[in-house]
């Protein structure tokens, strides 16, 4: 269901009862951890509306480069619907911004899903978010996220997982596939179908396809 | 090799011999048009130094509504070393943008290779850039691209085409696949492959692979 105080939001809104996805962006993050799960939800435009949220006011640059403008300010934004956070060589240095990892408890509290894309995991983890929860997270950096996090059952191999509220998914590209369960959760496997198909997006479905795992020693 | 000119380029660049992908911008851009390939390239910082030019100062706003700040003027950029167009909903209006279509004519003459997204290829058609050559694109609007543009040999079963300096890709995923054949082409496959690894991306590595031309009914 849509988060109840829809109207109260903040963000800007149509007055429909499209879903919010806040994706929340920190200097440093991974250029496709964001775009490319903000692709499959933009090709929802119907039912989804998309905000970038930052802490910054000013245009976050990327671990590639390129800088995004912010939709709305995290502090203001006061619910949405899908909380989205990716990953990114910047991760490490957020997981100590204790302001933000409150804004994720905040958020999340309130939202139908959370969703981290690769190191994403780790802000998840350090906001509480995991405690007792099965999550995942990029293959190269997972020992890196697993020492710095306790109480979460880290699965070393898994394109994603889902424990409740929660999507967490492995490194990069993952957060596609990822995308489409959360997308197959909200509207339907073959809404799922059709954005692949119309991203023209190899999507395999299971979570449990993991060729990374291996390919870096984890099993 | 590097353009010849890259010192007197008004890039920004750090002097060394860094290739420069310089990715063109437009309203209506598709995100993962873009952003596949930038995550690609951008994974060889050591080598290549991505610049997102437009030519509007403001931000950009891709089709799915989170926007991208420009590194140069597009008509401040006297060269690159490979020009990437992506392609989206907004291409259909730049098709018809003489400005624009002039510039990326001018930067394919210097540049050591060119490369479109989805419906980016219309835009290299509309340029004159693939009189005479085979080219692909977008499997949903196939049909619409090929219509426009004439002397091309347009290819319905692959995800990506190579001709000369030129690569063609289908539809919004396929940049990816695409990017790391120019990838592969410009520093080795062990590097491309290298590349895919670190963005756990599953990439195919041949160009022929292409279920979404039968999906739409091209073959």
């Amino acid at each position: 269901m849509p988060a109840q105080d829809q109207q109260e939001s903040p963000l800007p809104g149509d007055g429909a009862v499209r879903r919010t996805v806040a994706a929340v962006v920190f200097p440093g993050f991974e250029l496709l951890d964001l775009f490319g799960p903000l692709e499959m939800f933009g090709l929802l435009s119907e039912d989804v509306q998309i905000r970038i949220v930052s802490e910054l006011a000013e245009p976050v640059a990327s671990a590639q480069g390129p800088q995004v403008v912010r939709d709305s300010s995290l502090s203001d934004v006061s619910a949405c619907d899908v909380l989205l956070v990716p990953g990114g060589p910047g991760a490490g240095q957020q997981a100590h911004n204790t302001a933000l990892l409150a804004s994720l408890q905040r958020l999340s509290a309130r939202a139908e899903m959370t969703a981290s894309v690769c190191t994403g995991a780790l802000l998840l983890a350090k906001a509480g978010l995991l405690a007792g929860r099965r999550a995942t997270t990029n293959k190269q950096a997972f020992h890196w996220v697993a020492e710095q996090s306790e109480g979460v059952e880290w699965v070393r191999q898994a394109r994603w997982v889902e424990d409740g509220a929660f999507f967490t998914s492995s490194g990069v590209s993952a957060g596609m596939d990822m995308s489409l369960a959360v997308i197959a959760k909200l509207f339907g496997l073959q809404r799922a179908r059709d954005v692949a198909m119309e991203a023209e997006y190899e999507w395999r479905e299971v979570s449990d396809w993991d060729p990374f795992a291996k390919a870096n020693g984890l099993v």
